[in-house]
Formats: C-alpha cells, sequence, structure tokens
C-alpha cells in the first residue's frame, strides 16, 4: 500500500524545528541539538462488551526508515496544536475523529503524565482512560482528510502475546497503560 | 545549576537530522517531516541490597523548553551509535559510565523494544533488566566528559509515588519497566 519512497530537504517545517541550545551548567559552556515537537495526548481505549482495547494502527514514515513495514500499533493520540483547547477536549475529538466513538468528557480518566524522546525532543504526553462501545460509535474513525487510520480491536486475551510480540512495532507508552490495565483487574478478569 | 540559557540556529547536527519524506499511499501522494534519530538501549537497574531502583536524573534541554525545570528521571540509557557492538555491549558500558557498575554481559536480561516518538522520530529503544550491589562500583558514574549524570537510588517503597509525581518528569519506558518489575514479583515483596 505504501509505494514510492523518496527523501528531500526538510526546511521551515511547521512540524519538526530543530534548535540549538547553548546553556552554562556548573561553570560549564554546553550545547544541545533538540527538536521542538507538540505535546500530545493519548487515550486507552477498552470496550468491555468486545472485551477487547480499541487500538489504531497506521503506517509511520520515521518508523519505516528503521527498516520495519513502517506500520505501528498505538493508542488513539493526537497532537496538541490548538490554542484554547483542553488536554480533554483534544483527546475526545481524537477518539471521534480516529476511532469513530462520540464520548462525553466524563467518560475520560486521567492516568498520568510522561515525556517521550527526552534526549532530543521531550514531548510531553498525558494519559488517559475510556470505555466505549458499539452504541457510542459515530462514525468510521480512520482519521481526518488523506489520514489512512485502521481501527484494530485487539482480544485483552491477545494482549499479552501482542506485548511480546516486537514484530508489531509499538510505543512504550502503549505498554504501560495495558500494564496499568492489568493491575486494576483481579486476575480472573482475565 | 543552569544558567544563561539561550538558542541558535541547528545547521547539520550529527544529532538531529530533519528529513521530509515522500510517498504514495493508497494511490494517494503525501509527505510527512522526521528526525532521524538514534536508536538507543535502557536499563532498569535494581540493587536487591539497598532495595531500590538506580536512576539517572540529568539536565534535559529539550524538557527544560517545556517549562519545567529540566531535570529528568531515567533510566540508565544510551544511544547505539557505536558501530559493531552488540546492544548488549553497548549497554554495558552505559551501567558502568552512567552509574559506575561494572556487570557482565550474562547479568543483562532482554525485556522488550519498543519506538518512541513515532509520529516524528521513531526511534527503537531496547530494553534490559539488571541487578547491581556496591561491590560491582568501579567508578563513581556520572556520564563522560561534561555529563553531568546524576545517580539516584529510588527506594522500592517509594516508586509508586514517584510514579504518580507528575512534578519529576519520566519516560513512559520507565513507567513501562516499573509495572514490569512489580508484577513479576509477589505482594509479600514489597
Amino acid at each position: 500500500m505504501i509505494q514510492n519512497i523518496r527523501f528531500g530537504e526538510c526546511i521551515n517545517s511547521p512540524y519538526v524545528k530543530p534548535k540549538r541550545v547553548f546553556y552554562t551548567e556548573r561553570g560549564i559552556e554546553k550545547s544541545w541539538d533538540v527538536v521542538e515537537a507538540h505535546d500530545s495526548v493519548s487515550v486507552l481505549l477498552f470496550d468491555p462488551k468486545k472485551r477487547a482495547f480499541v487500538l489504531v494502527k497506521q503506517f509511520r514514515p520515521a518508523v519505516f526508515l528503521k527498516g520495519t513495514s513502517g506500520y505501528t500499533y498505538e493508542l488513539c493520540a493526537g497532537i496538541v496544536d490548538k490554542p484554547g483547547k483542553s488536554l480533554e477536549v483534544i483527546a475526545q475529538e481524537e477518539i471521534l475523529e480516529e476511532c469513530g466513538y462520540s464520548l462525553s468528557i466524563d467518560s475520560l480518566e486521567r492516568i498520568t503524565s510522561f515525556y517521550t524522546s527526552v534526549g532530543f525532543a521531550g514531548s510531553r504526553q498525558t494519559l488517559f482512560y475510556a470505555e466505549v462501545e458499539d452504541s457510542l460509535r459515530q462514525g468510521e474513525g480512520g482519521g481526518v482528510e488523506s489520514e489512512n487510520i485502521e481501527v484494530v480491536h485487539l482480544p485483552l486475551l491477545e494482549a499479552r502475546a501482542f506485548m511480546l510480540d516486537e514484530e508489531r512495532p509499538k510505543t512504550p507508552g502503549l505498554l504501560f497503560a495495558f500494564m496499568w490495565f492489568f493491575e486494576r483487574h483481579p486476575k480472573n478478569f482475565f
């Protein structure tokens, strides 16, 4: 489905803004190259009736460059680039756009936040949890415009094997979110 | 300890290499801006005698730019930039350089791998686990050259509160590694 990949110069990108930071630490002059990246939100979605996590699968050029197929499994997520909108509202919009579910803000549970790629980017991601079901679907999901986001229902009973399967690229945020879910449910839930 | 922070242009950085990727997906021509980033290794270090995790704390300019102090708590880690060295050897070297422990390769347990910042970077990180103790210390740690890496012993009994404390910036890989550790130990271990 992916063809004709080639590379070009990346000048004045609105998404990737390299910067050289100069500073003095304990009297020693230093510099460090960073990328200014947008903060983001992500949501662990679980469908109790289907007993499945709802994930998104999409082509990520940066992961393709690492010699993989480029298709990653991720939590529903989006960047924080809309001034004046709360993290919860952005999460709510991403759940509808990417996965097709219309949820109330109240159904979002905030788990925690963390910083990704601290070596060169330091983007802050806030992680939420929400439960969904078919009756809340108001669309197909798949993203906006020409995004090709596939909605994947991962059965709870397959989640452990999925975590160990390194052929299916995934993020550490997804791995943490799954562990968070496992821990808050009794063993006999599974 | 950090003073005199200012910014400059980032041209021909050996660390941050922006690239524009062009490709055709399902017949639609697309482009995406990425940063080519090094792969990395990280190690969850645990000292059974001290009953403490061994973490590193350091100043991260990219995280400072997000309005924090810039000091993050991380697993011992390093980039994969030494051709011909295995991930295990690189991990072993980082454990010595950053934390001062001399470990055999055999003492490294591979946990899994994942991809960070898949939206724009897609760096692959391989996560290990190892146990350490004072008798294995061969140096102070702290990093090489002018790195200012502080070695932090986090008591196991404080790890839960630490995970929830968003005032102390941390990575999702650290959060996942802690959960992995908690799950493999019986409740009465804590």
